[in-house]
């Protein structure tokens, strides 16, 4: 439970709030690579962190994410020409650069020098992982770009998606990494266990392997998983340990890494690894990127279509990125397949997480909330990241900002022995107790 | 006209307003019977008074009315089972009973008393009349539901619908007891009197009978009747008397129920009776049911389906319960009609009572309008409905509230001798001076 | 660049604004005379500097427009019937005339004189140059009409139409008087002559004659037009001269009329004139009227086809004059196009103002702009009318109201040899340094 002032300082990322402040110290997805295909091509409207900013694609290939108005008399530059490594306004012809430099000033005379005076407000960009991350905090405090082991591993070995929710960032966030929720809001209800297993198999976001009906029938039967924290440079390890047919735990662990990234805590080895990134476009709602990747060989096509068609974590979306299912047609919510066939009588894993997180509200109202033992992972989730915009309120610049690199983590499920905590699991599953793997890409350890 | 301070008063009704405390005071409908057809069917999302709430029926026939979100981590239970006499989250399992306790916590270890601390808001329902009513108020000062004679008659003998409509409530409740606006609004224009006969006979609200020309003319000529007012113990009787082609008069007499029940004045002696109940769903929307019954015989098929089509006081609506013709399509106003066929060119006594109270704006400013001798109908039901709000705020409980039996009252129309006034002929047309029934139900004198 | 106050004070007409109270000191366009094509036909809903209104056209044939809600109850009008001689409330029948007298007040007695103290809100109105004219203003400061030479022409020499825009109506009008965006907004890019010379006959607002190839030429090829401005009793000529392949000037000049008129700089003799003039719906919408007319001729068939298909200034617009090519749909913005067959890939001459000045922002924020030496035309413009507003609040009436004749100007180009400055160039085109016409009309020098 929060009070009202706090969920205000967890929820509310807009120019000058604490907690926007912080965001704005980390790189972020702005874009699918995919949404600006083409040089010179049409400049995208976007909108991240409550700031409505435009995209382009610049004749050199490089990607531009400016303000929309041109400062001259305010015209949207949208409605301008990307052409010849700028953007020309269609009222005077101004024009800049993807730097916000202002190239072309055609009212005024070739000689004057008012041109020089003029600028565009432009964040920088990168490109990487397919997605273009965009940096929108004061240049000083620039950090590297995040090394997600998604844009270390071969480009074949990647997938990213990305879909529209109507509700604030953070309490879908702390959907993903609650991962008690399995127990019940995926639930297959009694079915024979052929059926129930092909249904997970080609919905749900379990992994496969061998153990797979056993490790949904531990997850089903045992509504009350224990968990155990640790936390570390760039995050948390969030473990969740529940019975399984012997005196082994089945855990399910997951990462969250500051300030909104999570990752999935399903993968056995050889599975395919998934995490989610949740960037606010508002208050009120926010673009979720989902991203797989497979550190020793490329997807196949077929994987690739599994996933475009919104199986797995990924959601079935329309040429806009919004859910076919969602709010406004309640995600296709059917009665009758609520009594016979799944908990929710909605289909997919994804939809399934929207439906329930945007029922919380825009934004949650954090005031009337009941915590748990099986919510400590959201409760350490709020320490970390409010402590972190209070300590930035205070000068102090995020720690993990600094770290890039320890970013390459990975998370996923293990049946590990009766005594083992979460570190000693952490180090059997992944060969190291945070889950690094940034030295098998030359990060270093 | 009001002060800008009484009109607040008067209309708004959310939580912790005086209107709305005094609303409070009192059952009122929530639900037709027929929205809820099923046992552990699905909740239904319902708003009244400002406030979201969730109805649904439990496997043992009961109607939950409760707040919507689960107090876990606020999830809302509209996407929740219903099932197993009780409505379970589908976010993780917690379940609560029609009575708002909680049944089931599965994240909790079954040991923990933690459940028992866990409270689901629920309102008291009773299912009577066709309808389930919902009590809003505090516990110990619930009341018994009013007796009105609809709920009395057998089960045949009453029909009701509901209708969403788009204006404060108070102003549309405010035109069903100005009875002298059927000599303007409703009117038909000069025509034969057989058309203008069959007109009133298929579309109107003006009960049947042998002298229903007459009675149509009288009301069409007569457009200042006399009105004349008396208090009862659960509201008022208004009584409006036109010139007839005698010295009589024609007496058309409506009650107001407290706190939002008005009683048609068009019933003479074995015609249908019919009564209105608002709802506000918020300050500028609300649901009328309307209600009519028998006394002495059920009603036919062939009147059933005449009411479900729209006509008499009934609305024809959607499968929603919005109208088909609205403020979004004018109502279906037909401009060439109006010049012809009707006063307004609408259809439906229904749609042009919706027309005219709508367009008085979401919530009428009564601080610029200018009442006359036809409106003290509205003037002295101003006087009770603000004068009991603002004695609850002294900590004076409504009498209305402990004098149920005395809401099963008629009322109706009458021809009586030019030197009768309201009382006498209420005694002539009802054998009570206050149209009070009950001692046919059993209820006592 | 303007205060954030100025920006306020600039834009906001609401009643009682200072920009609001200017405004009402002058006659305005309510409607199009064919939107009222019926005596006692239906009454029309219209919105004027953010008051919702009623307009009719009674039996007499004069056109009323008044408050919407009637003064007993409040229902609006609208749904009244307009017979003999004035509108009539469907509620209970009472009726007022265009002057807003109440004329019928049945539901008091014949002999009260109640009727006498009820009164509608009526603002006077005018009918002229195919235009409803109405003022908002004190009776006592009515001036008389503008004088315009579209009214002063016979009826067959002009052409009136009107359109939706989706901003506030200053920086539209800003985006006319600034006759130096023609060079990029309306550009056709590099074709071969024949084709641009096609294109412009047919889409633009540019003159025809002879040398039009030169003058497309010449404005294409300078986007730095110098100039001069020179004020009037009833506003200024704004000029802008620019190359030619001699040592002569293409002048284009323009007139701003007060406070919300301004006329095209295009006409050589023989030509069109057009004008424009904006009307606040709100401070986030207006009507923008846009007439042509032909001092010696009437117009062509062909012509008035032409415009009512949306050529020239004109806009192809719904039956409810929106444009058809509107902010909801990009202004039919066409990216292909915009590589290859004009500047904006948005088809129109007014779709393309459309699109620049809603693309400003619903209301422009003037605190960020950048203005240089080819606004100075919007300058002046804003200390005329800012100046207006304040001296008005000082209690000074805008001389403008009277000088009403005095709005029968002309505007439109010439070339002329480099030494003239404007008022010599006005005198050379016009034989009036101010461009005046009132003498060939009869309205003396």
């Amino acid at each position: 439970m929060l009070s009202k002032t706090d969920n205000e300082f967890l929820t509310r990322s807009g120019p000058g709030t604490p907690m926007g402040d912080l965001l704005r110290r980390f790189w972020m997805p702005a874009l699918l690579s995919d949404e600006l295909p083409e040089r010179d091509g049409p400049p995208k409207k976007i909108r991240l962190l409550g700031e409505d900013l435009l995209a382009f694609r610049s004749t050199d290939g490089r990607v531009g994410i400016v303000e929309p108005h041109c400062p001259h008399r305010g015209a949207n530059l949208y409605y301008g020409r990307n052409e010849e490594c700028g953007l020309r306004c269609a009222f005077h012809g101004w024009k800049f650069d993807v730097d916000g430099n202002c190239v072309d000033l055609p009212t005024s005379p070739p000689e004057s020098t008012y041109k020089d005076t003029i600028k565009l407000l432009a964040y920088p960009t990168r490109e990487w992982a397919d997605m273009v991350w965009v940096y929108m905090g004061p240049r000083e405090h620039m950090p590297e770009l995040p090394q997600l082991e998604l844009g270390l591993v071969p480009a074949g070995g990647r997938y990213v998606s990305k879909k529209w929710q109507d509700c604030n960032w953070v309490q879908s966030l702390e959907g993903a990494i609650d991962t008690a929720h399995f127990s019940f809001l995926h639930k297959v209800p009694a079915q024979d266990e052929k059926t129930k297993l092909e249904i997970f198999r080609s919905t749900s976001a379990i992994g496969a392997g061998q153990e797979l009906a056993d490790r949904i029938r531990w997850v089903m039967d045992d509504p009350r998983p224990k968990f155990a924290i640790a936390g570390h440079d760039t995050g948390l390890v969030i473990g969740a340990a529940r019975k399984t047919d012997s005196a082994d735990k089945y855990w399910r662990i997951s990462q969250f890494l500051m300030p909104n990234h999570a990752l999935v805590p399903v993968a056995f080895p050889g599975d395919v690894y998934h995490g989610q990134c949740w960037v606010p476009v508002d208050d009120v709602n926010c673009w979720i990127y989902t991203y797989s990747w497979l550190p020793d060989r490329p997807f196949t096509n077929s994987e690739r279509e599994k996933y475009a068609k919104g199986l797995s974590l990924h959601a079935e979306v329309d040429l806009n990125y919004v859910p076919v299912r969602n709010i406004h047609n309640d995600y296709g919510l059917d009665r009758t397949k609520q009594k016979t066939e799944s908990f929710t009588g909605i289909m997919g894993v994804s939809e399934q997480d929207a439906a329930i997180q945007d029922s919380q509200g825009p934004i949650q109202d954090r005031t009337r909330e009941h915590l748990g033992p099986t919510d400590i992972g959201i409760v350490e989730f709020r320490k970390l990241i409010m402590g972190a915009a209070r300590a930035l309120q205070q000068g102090d610049e995020p720690k993990s900002t600094r770290a890039a690199k320890k970013y390459a983590v990975r998370s996923g499920g293990w049946v590990a022995g009766p005594d083992k905590d979460l570190l000693a699991v952490m180090t059997e599953r992944f060969g190291h107790r945070h889950g690094y793997v940034g030295n098998e890409y030359g990060l270093g350890e």
